[in-house]
């Protein structure tokens, strides 16, 4: 079939083959059909939509542009998590150490990316001598010892996505459900989970705004999930304010360790447990949801998860005792008080603006070679809901500069304290299996 | 703005402003814009439309992407018909030396392009000597004295809607209504014409196949010329069966000649003379449309239209003896017979079909470089509705090869015969004023 006529197809609203898919997949991955055609498509997939198994055929279509991992020497279920993105998201950090502690394999693959801080491997170099430089046989047996490891990105996997991701972003086609569910479930069916648990956020600090918008990106997850063979669940948690209370490399690392050793902030504990039965449960190490969650709380309260995460730190190099002493973090110059200027409750603690906030000292990347101050960020002592004096300190600013106007003003268009009592908002909106 | 902004704007169904769409034109025009991000807007355009003012927006930015040409020096209202195209449209041949007769200026710019017949200068290059070789003064001199000149196309007109067209005919956005009005009305205007008198095929022949795409392509053409000061009228014609009974270059110019003197085929009169007496209206030579189709009737009977034809022929290098010796057109070899098998009514005659035939005689182009036939053709000698008899010629074959089983096959399959009585289509389905 010729592209245009795969174009004209989709456009009037039918359903493509899976050949038809393939062949544009393809085609588009090795230049023989043009970013034209290929955007002109991508526009008619925005408005016409995908079918449960077109956007099954279009994720394993991107699996096959490129190559896989192979990680059937590890033995078990290797559950992978991913989360769609949001600020202060330390789950990964404790989700790893905390789920390997009751026996299900983590073989991570993470990468750097752009953000309001850094990606996973950013944050775990926060500690001295961490690496995840590792070879595949070293990052096989350490898994099959410790049941984690992380190791950097490699290998050409699903160049289709990339190709068609970095396209979908000058062209208006970022936002298409479909598109999306596919690029993220490509990456970690070539990344070689055999079962997925995802986190999708909603709210102001995430890219779906609404729980409606949300749900209908999970539920095409599970359902292409599902379709290919890998057992898939979603939670549809909140982002309209920052997860935990640190937003930063190595205050979030710090928050990790708080939160493996049981004293973590209450609403970064819940989601971790809540995500950490579903893998659990999906690894098989648990026969109900409710027996993962004790496991999970027992390895936490009995030192297991905490030591699970100092055995994987020195695996990979890292300084452990780092769990002992979190001055050994990278600590930053300054700790300047951001604090409230009038009674109340706090009623908008708007995520996305106080990431911004954290970028504006250095935390995060806009381009790919800028570099990240890893002891920089900010620490949170009130959430909605709370109440508030005068005086009471709001934020802590760690930064390497010593005057943050610029990031006090931030904060302060992105609090907002009302008389009115608050309740704090939902955690998780909704668990879909 | 942004490009992606301006595509995010269209594509959630906003009005775009006349800076935003000239920012557009004037970059893709200058490949500052890149064709992957016009395609996705383009695509959005076919989705979420363009408004009136949009439109006219578009096109006045298409105009202005290159050279306009100049007509003032030419005393009058320019008046420009154009056909949306057909099989077998004699009505240029015929209509510019008709309305010239009765003093309406006929400043035509045209091309050859592609089609199952040439181009209007492709007709006329049938006659022997007939050159379009005019340096601008000598066209406009020629127009002035004689009211009729033709010249082939020059100049860089509306690079703009080339560009954008070759990328809608790859990326599946040909046939949206604001983007073919656009690109119409922009060559029109850019043509110098004061008024444009617009003829809209409907039916197997034509783009629009119904009547309402027509009425809405028409509408919004016309809507287009009033908001941009160009008086704009159109008629919705039908091109179910081809128009007159001619297909081909010399078999085209041997019917103009033939009802500039009186003796055409009724529907083709009939068209001609409709179009003809809005293109008079509009140009101030009559006070009402029935004058003006009067003063028309009359030229044809007193023989100032063929006079005119005569004089334009020659004031251009052709032989103008040709009109009282149609032999001097080119002749094809053989004249072969097309015949009914079967007595009834002609109840289908479908145009593109008939018009491919006359293709496969060598009538017509399907690349730029292709050499045409300019004695190949067809003549039909029934038309829907005539009653026939097993053996009555249906249509003539001209052919400068002998075995033409191919474009008997083709005729078999496009025309039907039908026991039963069957009603002529109607000729004009609509005036749009």
């Amino acid at each position: 079939m010729r592209m245009v006529d795969l174009i004209l197809k989709k456009r009037g609203g039918q359903v493509l083959t899976a050949e038809e898919i393939q062949q544009f997949i393809h085609g588009y991955t090795e230049g023989a059909i043009p970013d034209y055609q290929a955007s002109a498509l991508l526009m008619a997939i925005y408005f016409k939509g995908m079918s449960e198994q077109e956007c099954a055929d279009l994720t394993m279509a991107m699996v096959q542009s490129g190559e896989t991992i192979d990680l059937s020497e590890i033995k078990g279920v290797k559950v992978d998590k991913h989360s769609t993105g949001g600020v202060g998201d330390t789950t990964t950090l404790i989700l790893g150490p905390l789920v390997a502690s009751v026996g299900v394999p983590v073989a991570k693959m993470s990468g750097r990316g752009l953000g309001h801080t850094g990606g996973t491997i950013d944050k775990l170099e926060a500690i001295k001598g961490f690496h995840v430089e590792l070879e595949k046989e070293a990052f096989i047996q350490i898994v099959n010892e410790n049941k984690i490891a992380v190791v950097g990105q490699s290998g050409n996997l699903t160049p289709a996505d990339k190709k068609i991701y970095a396209l979908r972003d000058v062209t208006g086609t970022v936002d298409s459900i479909p598109l999306i569910a596919s690029s993220i479930m490509s990456k970690k069916i070539a990344a070689g989970a055999d079962a997925i648990c995802l986190d999708v956020k909603t709210g102001a600090g995430a890219f779906m705004k609404t729980v409606e918008e949300a749900q209908q990106l999970a539920k095409t997850m599970v359902q292409i999930g599902n379709h290919v063979g890998r057992k898939t669940m979603a939670v549809i948690s909140d982002m309209s304010q920052p997860l935990g209370n640190a937003i930063g490399n190595a205050l979030e690392v710090n928050e990790a360790i708080d939160t493996l050793r049981g004293n973590g902030p209450k609403d970064l504990t819940e989601l971790c447990l809540t995500l950490g039965s579903h893998m659990v449960y999906m690894a098989g190490k648990a026969e109900t949801i409710d027996s993962a969650r004790e496991k999970l709380e027992t390895a936490i309260k009995d030192g297991s998860a905490i030591t699970t995460f100092k055995r994987f730190i020195e695996s990979q190099g890292g300084d452990g005792t780092v769990v002992d002493d979190l001055s050994k973090l990278p600590q930053a110059a300054y700790v300047i008080e951001f604090s409230a200027e009038e009674d109340g409750y706090i009623s908008e603690l708007i995520a996305n603006q106080i990431g911004e906030a954290a970028m504006l000292l250095g935390a995060g990347r806009t381009k790919l070679d800028d570099t990240i101050d890893l002891a920089a960020g900010l620490v949170l002592h009130k959430k909605i809901g709370d109440q508030v004096q005068p005086g009471d300190v709001l934020v802590s600013i760690h930064s390497n500069r010593e005057n943050v106007d610029d990031v006090k003003e931030k904060l302060k268009a992105s609090i907002r304290i009302s008389k009115q009592k608050q309740a704090a908002p939902p955690l998780v909106y909704k668990e879909i299996l």
